[in-house]
């Protein structure tokens, strides 16, 4: 596709969303910049039925997909994308500016489905949803007051991302494993790690965060993610057929 | 102030607005991004009070001053910009892309004040309010549907602003493992594959260099290498631990 981003490719993913207007700014803001495609995990209920039955509500919510959690919404895309306002609990995660972030995802839309999260209102991605990023973007907010309104969040990223009509050079077209694929594998490595007591059966969901992290880094082609699957699972199966009870 | 914008020097003028919820949209951008001083003309009363009462009214709003036309609203600024969906009426005025005119209005707020006005929802600004201004700028929205919502069309504008353009996205300094400690987990990770039996006893030097290739497209860093080896050698320790004679 001669290097052109597809914005057909865009998954916009808005989780536990509450306020119905913020929905229906979102798919305004989507509308205008030539955005079809919206998911909505775990949306409060009463608003998503709200802003889908508002008066000129568009095409994109009557075309919105509903899922039940991040893995699930992201499972199809080959890079998913954070949005914060930089607090402390992120750092952990790769920050980049929505300029170098946008210029990323578009050259990603070249080959293959990108999601851009946006959390709650309220408080914005858990870690757990954090864990499912490839890395974070942040809006240049001041610090004073770095909370952005949701819609207007979504309208300034969708913004950044049309702006620039000219593409940079792409240098060679990578091929990255989509979300489900990694998803399976960081799970085949925590039953490894899980089976040889790296990992103890009490191991908190941070450690689990950690190694899923760990895992996206990896930016694994689809078919490496495939070789390094049937590994792991290999080696799961042979520890744990070896040892039925072995796991405390 | 060596040719550094100032964005106190900068009026956000919203024209005959109507919604509440949108006056208070903008003010929250503004404090966002650091434009304190919003001025409106005959704005919809009602809106205005109510917007100014909301709970959590910023500063902004508190601050805002009131006009009756453009014309006052604008007298003390040195350039005055209109926004537009760019309808044909308009097309007498230069009409810029949003990225050429913020970095006008950036050059000329190191010296003097600038209005940018932002007409009302439904009708945009009149024939006579876009005879106030120089130019126009034009947000890149679809021509099938090319109206922003205001509060997302004020966001987007002081995004653009105070997005740097000189920033280019940071090159990153990414650091990789040494060889050594590559190579060290290249052999641990065979020596899984051959507890597990997803390699043969017999494998053959062309599998194990295969093996060697698919870890250097790992790219690890330092200390991510050093956890892979972790992981592998307890994964190791544990399948060749319990079966001291199961490789053949």
């Amino acid at each position: 596709l001669s290097g052109q981003p597809d914005f057909d490719l865009l998954r916009v993913v808005l989780v536990r969303t509450r306020n119905p207007l913020n929905i229906g700014a979102v798919a305004r803001a989507m509308s205008n910049f030539g955005f079809p495609h919206l998911r909505v995990v775990n949306p409060y209920e009463v608003a998503f039925r709200e802003a889908r039955s508002a008066v000129g509500a568009s095409d994109v919510l009557a075309k919105a997909e509903e899922f039940s959690n991040v893995a699930d919404a992201a499972s199809d895309c080959t890079l998913v994308v954070g949005t914060t306002a930089a607090r402390r609990r992120e750092l952990q995660y790769p920050l980049r500016t929505l300029e170098d972030g946008a210029r990323r995802i578009r050259k990603r839309l070249t080959s293959g489905r990108v999601a851009i999260l946006f959390g709650s209102e309220r408080t914005g991605l858990s870690n757990e949803e954090l864990s499912h990023c490839h890395w974070l973007i942040r809006i240049p907010a001041r610090e004073e007051n770095p909370s952005v309104n949701l819609g207007q969040a979504v309208a300034i990223c969708l913004y950044e991302l049309v702006r620039n009509p000219k593409i940079r050079g792409q240098t060679e077209k990578e091929r990255f494993a989509a979300a489900g694929e990694v998803e399976r594998i960081t799970a085949a490595l925590l039953e490894a790690l899980h089976e040889s007591g790296y990992l103890s059966p009490r191991a908190s969901a941070l450690a689990e965060e950690k190694m899923r992290r760990l895992v996206r880094r990896l930016k694994l082609s689809p078919s490496d993610a495939e070789l390094w699957l049937g590994m792991l699972r290999k080696i799961v199966w042979k520890m744990s057929g070896s040892h039925p009870s072995s796991r405390v």
